[in-house]
């Protein structure tokens, strides 16, 4: 038979499950908050263990526990908190209402009755330790929500950085590789002047490495926190001594170099830093959808396409069509763009919508951030690993195309004049022939020479000497 | 010890664990695919289960299966599928690549490997039943697929126009309730014209009535599907009598009114529907948002704010400030429709994305659309439940700020003329004596006079006679 | 020297140049409002006109006017505001504030100058014509605001909608035009089976065809106005027998069938209408941008691209590549479709954005619908003229393409099976033969059989008997 | 009668009026482009100006010019665009297709014209000065326009830091004016603790003082420029000593520390710069956006609002009721916001959409991304000038409601504890007095140390000691 223990709050009283990790404020979240049916990142509920810990590390430098039972439980809860080990507990729907609250709170509920557990005494014990009088000591939502979103996203843009410049090197592979490979080059959409593979892998490289600065940029804005602010900035009910240290001792909990930002009454009512965060990540899935798209283009055919470069095969593509095999990573790549570029828009909106003394809506900013973030992630690795790093040009169709397309003219025009290009042009339309061989047939440069100027070198060379 | 068997396709040959319900292909999409960590929507393969025993039930009449074990045991094994008891089976990422191959290609595993079990063979015998010549049968992903995810979608919406109607309703109900409510109407957040809190209830259940109607409008759009299209609508592959019959069979199987598109080539390319469908669940995301907003201003408080209505109280708000109680059910609800106004950008962009015979982007579009309907029918039962439901007037302070409003002078001008009324409040403001009272003092209409014209009736009255 | 007249307001007096048709009020607003440097659109200005010209007659029947030299003056005014002859002096901002009260205000005041002027009398002699005992008499911003918009968005969507059909008849005629050329289809950009360029012609022409069904539907929603409501939507200073015939004159002099909301209050405060109506602009844009890229693609090369339509030469493309023209037609669309998706956006969250009684933002919901109207009736018409009519097959390198990609092998599975059709692949790579010598060298149907298998009329057969 | 001149180009022979400042690229392009009826920026072709003057001061070093006369018409000409004397014959529509193209042709031909014009020619001389051969000489649209837009954006962003940087003057002026304004402060607008109304100016000031960081982040990331690039970024065509000189001139002519991208073939497709860029601007959008709705709810009133701040009277706002006055000036300000938000999203998309070697969609780049930053600066000195500097306190209302207010409460929890002051709440609520009243009455602290406890200096003061 399930036992229960009576929990009371602000609202009133109730039974909760004797051995329920969690208490009242959670039960009632579940309740009023059965949206998305995705709980809490749990990037976000292992910061906020950490802020708990730093927290209740700072009040008892200041004397504010002395009881060695309840110290060593509240912190070791703390630790599980910020290591992960609790976040089966943490149940919340991530869309939730209330700017945090009830986050914090099943954060709070879950290290309490953990240090309860530890301590070996009863769950729900709540005048040995308590949510709110200790977990929660000198803290407000209003604080510790962002503080902790910040860490989490922190910490999630890191393994994003590592995962874009693998991406990156593997471009910059390809760029070596390929470095041989000339192919035309198209502008609109149209054969335009000649070009490498190479040269078109180390243009993605390039695109990378902007977001990488962009990244490191993004980590410099999230270091500002508001932790010792408590309700509106002002710190109210926090002695001051501990909005002084509580930030030191984040930084060395967490090992990244954040700082209390000096207006603690901005910092914790506007948002707009999450928005140029976003706005950051936005520009890399714009990077990914544009380059996703051009592998599609240049892989397309393999008969009646560009068929320039060739994909690996990932996974069959039909039961219709014999041996068809489809460019799955970079339409799984560019789905992911789209969403985080969806979320964008999400997180400008709720960001805007703050009112007056704080943003409500900082449940739905963490919920869309994070999930970009990851999301870049997820698509950047799987770029890489199934399709970047086994990409194979098809050279035979490169060549082919150079020596067929009146682009190739252009690279003689700086030889022998656009006059005369373009009359070898149209000597090539009406009788037929290739570009290559109206061009040989003019006489106005030998075989050699074309050779020459449609070589790798000659195509990457910067303008003429 | 693991047990395993071996599966072949296009791509070579792999281990699959002996007793697994699904085989190559997806074993394939989960190593490919690591993105959101969610898998496809429980009514998209619910749905998938229908289209795959209308398939399987047409082919059968028309003389595709006969014996008798194994049409029973494919059949068992849809309905299976149909009804939901082998999702867990269904296991690919949803933001997977490939048009939603993935997704058809494991519901065609798991009904394979199921129909296998209930036939009594082992797993991976599919000599006996295979996934591709039994039971992805004259069709392709391009039309299994979006016929699957337009049941889904029309079952869904069903749900969210019954979920709306509810919310309707329980505004209707405050209409009557609070149509004695006169207050202060404002225009651009000033106080303009006296109201009543029934006709803003009233305005309210008429936004959603709209959405009702809109949904509706839905339903007809999604019926149109090009099952029996296979790759590109043209319906290669498949007899043409399989052709003819098996929506007839799908809507037997659904009781819902599906018809085959009369341009199958169209209606297998083109996305702009979903947009469409997308268009109007935003059009009651933004019905939602407006209202929660309103909500939360008419709620705010509870002494420094409009407070003219309380919320239910749903959990404590505050540990700093004693009996704060925020409107955390609004805020909730609010963030739903800016995920829904975020998820219509994603569904356009996706569906602009299409390239030539096939939108290769429809994993997306299934995704957030489904997303978008579900959080909406979650926000609107929540809000209904948790907010409306048990939503009170604070008459007293209705009352107080009619009294005390400038806009009560609108009330009476239609009687006393515009100058007159003026005077009146000048001499309202110089006395610093309210409204009311400076009326009445002023002698141009008596005390009874007043309170008529200031009356529910008076107020709701449409015009003057 | 310039001459002045006085004119005061509820802020002070100022001074206007005598002979300005407009008055304190525009001029305010032209101070106050320096933003996007454009004018209220001529659309807008136009169907305000017939709003005041309806007022003014129905003011008139219920004898609100009587002095026949003042009658005739205004009526005249209306109906040049009406006809757009008096557009020039709308002036004020289209992104200004105040839920459109400056235009209104604009309008009136140009009324009554005109009207002045045409009485012979002085302008700014307000006592004989005002403009807001006059020209505004019974109304209020919020509603005849939302009325003149709605009854632009009819118009200009009316002209988007013809627009559209003659878009989707050219489509048509090339449906025709093609209807023999068979191709390649392709799925996710990957050769699939064959199908005929005017198949796909016809694809894009059903998909306007939506756009028509929706644009109608627009008209049904945009027709209920609430002219009549004046602040709120209570009709307060208004007397009910305008109420109730104002909308009938409005709808004689529009020949548009309008109708008076039946909940004037919901009317007044809820956007949502415009939200639904962006939406089905944007599923138009959608299919133009998709078709867009579609033809881009179609039309890549001339030699190193699909090159199977030739589009239109409209301005030559670079200075560097001798003949080089670009698809500036259809990337002008796409540009279109993209500005219309994004101030779908922006109108979403301007109707969320209103707030209890009004909707504040009305201005930039009306800015950027009729933008988005007009920009699509001049993309579709532009794609129409300059691209669909004189788009050419390039019929050669279409049989080519059939004629040497796999794909072709789908087209004779159904006849000779998956297995045989697999064998014949692969003895066409290994022997580089063109998969229609492979299919001829294997014997298994003849030259004949194959050329009918291919024929645009098997291609388009809908399954196989 | 008109005169006409032939001019020809790839497509043919065009007759052009004699005198016409342009020639037959533009004339193509007006009847291609009938889109948005809006000409390119001013400050675009501006910048275009100043790409032209330096190539061709490059061009003259490196001895490409030699004839003093047409030397120096053409170097007049090309100031005279760079200083917006010729802006006028600058007449294609913003919304081109052809990347850019059209702009590019439209500034060659007018500067040739000019410098015709100048050297005493007839127009349409192309022997003497060609629009091609020597004005666009070593160029491509594709380097020169995606620089002329960086010179443009980076010169309107500068104004636009100028006016955010007014702007947050302002407010800390107002900081400074309302420092001793106690007031409440309310989160998820429910009242919360005391603030002053100086604290959340500063707060207002310090968000756009990141913006100010932001925007001197942008201008880093747009000084890189591919000039020299000319087709895809390979140089090709144009000599190795200009490509190495060009920006340098460039540099000196603008005063803008611009430099040649590292990587022109990355600089020249890839376009998630703008998208960063416009980033930028949408997290100051959203401050604006933020602090508009704050402060149109702050003074929503006069009665039955928050009324504790009164905005300057900009205009009339209702003929209905007497002397109300509307927020219009935050209205405007939201409505740019939102804007912004939306070109955001176009942005995006068009930078997403490039293909290969070039984006196509710059044209639509540049349309929506100098919208954007003038939209701002228009909108942040709208908001200044028209609304902060002249914004009011009312004072009186402050202090009412935090009379009134449970709110108070909280300000002396610290002194007295959260039990003894929830029953001092009780008391007030049961006694139907004020909390301040309820505070006295129960006796644990006196007046003089409650006026301490809710002074400024209190109220501010960064936690307790």
């Amino acid at each position: 038979m399930q036992k229960y223990r009576k929990e009371t709050d602000l609202l009133g009283t109730r039974q909760i499950p004797a051995d329920s990790m969690w208490g009242i404020h959670t039960e009632r979240a579940l309740e009023n908050f059965q949206i998305s049916g995705r709980t809490v990142h749990l990037e976000l509920v292992k910061a906020f263990g950490a802020v708990k810990l730093s927290c209740f590390q700072t009040n008892r430098q200041l004397g504010y526990f002395t009881e060695t039972q309840k110290v060593e439980a509240i912190e070791l809860a703390c630790i599980e908190m910020a290591e992960g080990l609790l976040n089966k507990y943490v149940v919340v729907d991530s869309l939730q209402g209330g700017a945090g609250t009830s986050t914090n709170m099943n954060v709070n509920e879950v290290i309490a009755n953990r240090a309860l557990e530890i301590s070996g005494k009863e769950k729900g014990d709540y005048t040995f330790i308590s949510p709110l009088d200790d977990v929660n000591l000198h803290q407000s939502t209003n604080d510790s929500y962002p503080t902790a979103l910040k860490i989490a996203a922190i910490r999630m843009i890191r393994q994003l950085e590592q995962s874009v410049l693998d991406l990156q090197e593997a471009f910059q592979a390809k760029e070596k590789e390929f470095a041989h490979v000339v192919k035309i080059g198209r502008t609109q959409l149209q054969d335009a002047v000649l070009t490498t593979l190479g040269c078109e892998m180390g243009a993605y490289a390039e695109a990378f490495n902007r977001d990488r600065w962009r990244f490191s940029k993004c980590e410099e804005r999230l270091r500002v926190v508001n932790l010792g602010g408590t309700a509106i900035g002002s710190g109210l009910g926090a002695p001051r001594q501990f909005i002084f240290r509580v930030v030191d001792k984040l930084r060395e909990n967490t090992g990244i170099g954040l700082a209390r930002a000096e207006n603690l009454i901005d910092n914790t009512q506007n948002a707009d830093v999450y928005v140029e965060v976003s706005g950051m990540l936005k520009a890399c899935a714009v990077s990914i959808l544009k380059i996703s798209n051009d592998l599609r283009l240049m892989a397309s055919g393999p008969d009646a396409g560009f068929a320039e470069i060739r994909l690996p095969e990932k996974q069959a593509g039909s039961s219709i069509m014999p041996g068809k095999v489809n460019p799955v990573i970079p339409e799984a790549a560019a789905q992911v763009a789209m969403v985080v570029m969806g979320n964008d828009v999400v997180i400008a909106q709720a960001a805007a919508g703050g009112n007056l003394e704080l943003n409500q809506f900082m449940p739905l900013v963490a919920h869309s951030l994070l999930e970009s973030i990851e999301l870049l992630t997820n698509a950047t690795k799987m770029l890489r690993v199934h399709c970047i790093q086994d990409l194979e040009a098809n050279e035979e169709q490169c060549r082919k195309n150079v020596l067929n397309s009146t682009a190739l003219i252009t690279a003689i025009i700086p030889v022998i004049g656009y006059e005369k290009a373009s009359e070898i042009v149209k000597k090539a339309k009406d009788g037929q022939i290739t570009i290559r061989q109206a061009i040989i047939n003019s006489g106005v440069i030998n075989e050699q020479v074309l050779n020459g100027l449609i070589s790798p070198e000659a195509v990457c060379r910067l303008g003429f000497i």
